[in-house]
């Protein structure tokens, strides 16, 4: 049962309402024209595998239009090479070409090696391995064409990240992200986000419903203390007042449009040392680079 | 201790804390003038009634500006009435004129009879109170020729209704609100905010400390469901991670400047029936006051 909705599905008509909702949200914010060639970021979780299912399905219906998936492998023993093989089997069954790219191949670390090597700072493993994933993944899209890059952020993603930014202080990170961004900028391949009207616990259905194989240990170095905090406290409301995360990702998208307009998109330039789009003079790819470097 | 910084003080030090902070952040956003007659809202809570005791010291410094109190009785039995004397004594102490207005004679209802009118609709205790008692300041303020209401609405409460905004879909009202607002706006008498920036319980421990007599009670009515959520949740963050309540709170400041220039302020024109100022043809609280009538 939906709670939010208050709807009782049968097994075939939510998997049809997932597909449907996707394909709503792609149309409703413009997020792929017909003769997009799309990069999938299949990871090999649920959610990344359950998207790539689902946009396979949709795809079919546009000839003129390509699939393919990028898996980025951060070099985690015992966890993401597991995965890594369950995005491959996903994507033969559905005939879609993979790549596959490593950290270790494009910045000379492994995640393993980079946490080794930080282990006293500041900075959490999920904070390098998030500049250097967004990295893999536009290397990766330019490499094989694609036109746009599509990530399965959900609806509890979404609005726990917008949460996160204000309890940050940084609310303005919210104006720059959004269902589709970083369309207009040199160098970035845009990105969409056709499941951010999902929720998460429904998209985990969707991939049982359906019986996906997915990579169901969840990372190791996973736990953002504070991401945590806001996840608990969010599915507690959600509990307690069905539909609130729609809620709030609706405030999320009406405080993002109104501040659209005040906030001006910083000019990208190139690294100086890798060529990648950046608003510095180093990346921020390249700074981390550079202290584990001298590490 | 404070956590949030690390301070510890003794109590005189942290009585003068919180009298400086309330001083700079009147500065800050340049709450009054040198020449400004302010009319205290209050209740006869802790909030207010601390809030009277330190804006009397610092107004002794300003010779040309005045202070008065106005306190709205809603019409509470067994509540509201204690509290109105309550603060009455603590006007009377510091030789501050005290200005009472009624529901009753503004509205020709009690509070207590409102709510026995409506208990089976939709709207709480609160949203009645809070229109009917947001009028009434403002005609008494208009009255006794005050230039500025000062409510003793605390970091807490502004954090609180900020996120309360956000998961109501509605975080536009944000930027209608703030540290000072109304200022601009013909028939309303703009608010102040002086405790915008003190903690809730440094709040209480003001009136504590400083041995202020106040209505300890809480409100019989009092109870919004999601504010109760919001608040426990809130506070459960902030004993976790220290000065998160400062960091939403700069948050919503962010996110209200960046929005301001996309909002245009809607314009105010007489109500029809009792020519207060309002947005629509009849006023919020004469659309009330009409279903009372036939209810």
């Amino acid at each position: 049962m939906r709670r939010y909705s208050g709807e009782r599905l049968c097994k075939k008509c939510f998997l049809k309402s997932i597909e449907n909702k996707v394909q709503v949200t792609i149309g409703k914010y413009k997020m792929f024209k017909i003769t997009d060639k799309i990069a999938v970021a299949v990871s090999g979780g649920k959610d990344s595998v359950g998207l790539l299912h689902i946009l396979s399905k949709i795809e079919a219906d546009f000839p003129k239009s390509s699939l393919c998936a990028i898996t980025v492998d951060e070099g985690i023993k015992g966890y993401r090479d597991e995965a890594v093989k369950v995005a491959a089997q996903n994507c033969s069954k559905l005939g879609i070409e993979q790549t596959v790219v490593s950290f270790k191949e494009l910045f000379g670390y492994t995640l393993d090696e980079i946490v080794n090597k930080t282990q006293s700072k500041k900075m959490t493993p999920c904070a390098y391995c998030g500049v250097f994933r967004r990295r893999a993944l536009n290397i990766a899209a330019r490499k094989v064409g694609a036109d746009k890059i599509a990530t399965a952020h959900t609806l509890d993603d979404e609005v726990q990240t917008f949460l996160l930014n204000i309890v940050h202080g940084d609310p303005l990170r919210t104006a720059r992200s959004g269902p589709i961004f970083g369309a207009e900028r040199e160098g970035l391949v845009p990105r969409a986000k056709p499941l951010c009207e999902v929720l998460e616990r429904e998209s985990a259905l969707y991939a049982f419903v359906k019986r996906i194989s997915f990579q169901e240990m969840p990372c190791p170095y996973a736990g953002e203390a504070l991401r945590n905090d806001i996840r608990n406290m969010l599915n507690r409301l959600e509990e307690k007042h069905p539909g609130m995360k729609y809620t709030i990702f609706s405030s999320m998208e009406k405080i993002r449009q109104s501040m659209k307009a005040t906030i001006e998109e910083t000019a990208l330039s190139k690294c100086e040392e890798c060529g990648e789009p950046t608003t510095g003079a180093l990346c921020q790819a390249c700074q981390i680079l550079q202290k584990l470097r001298n590490a």
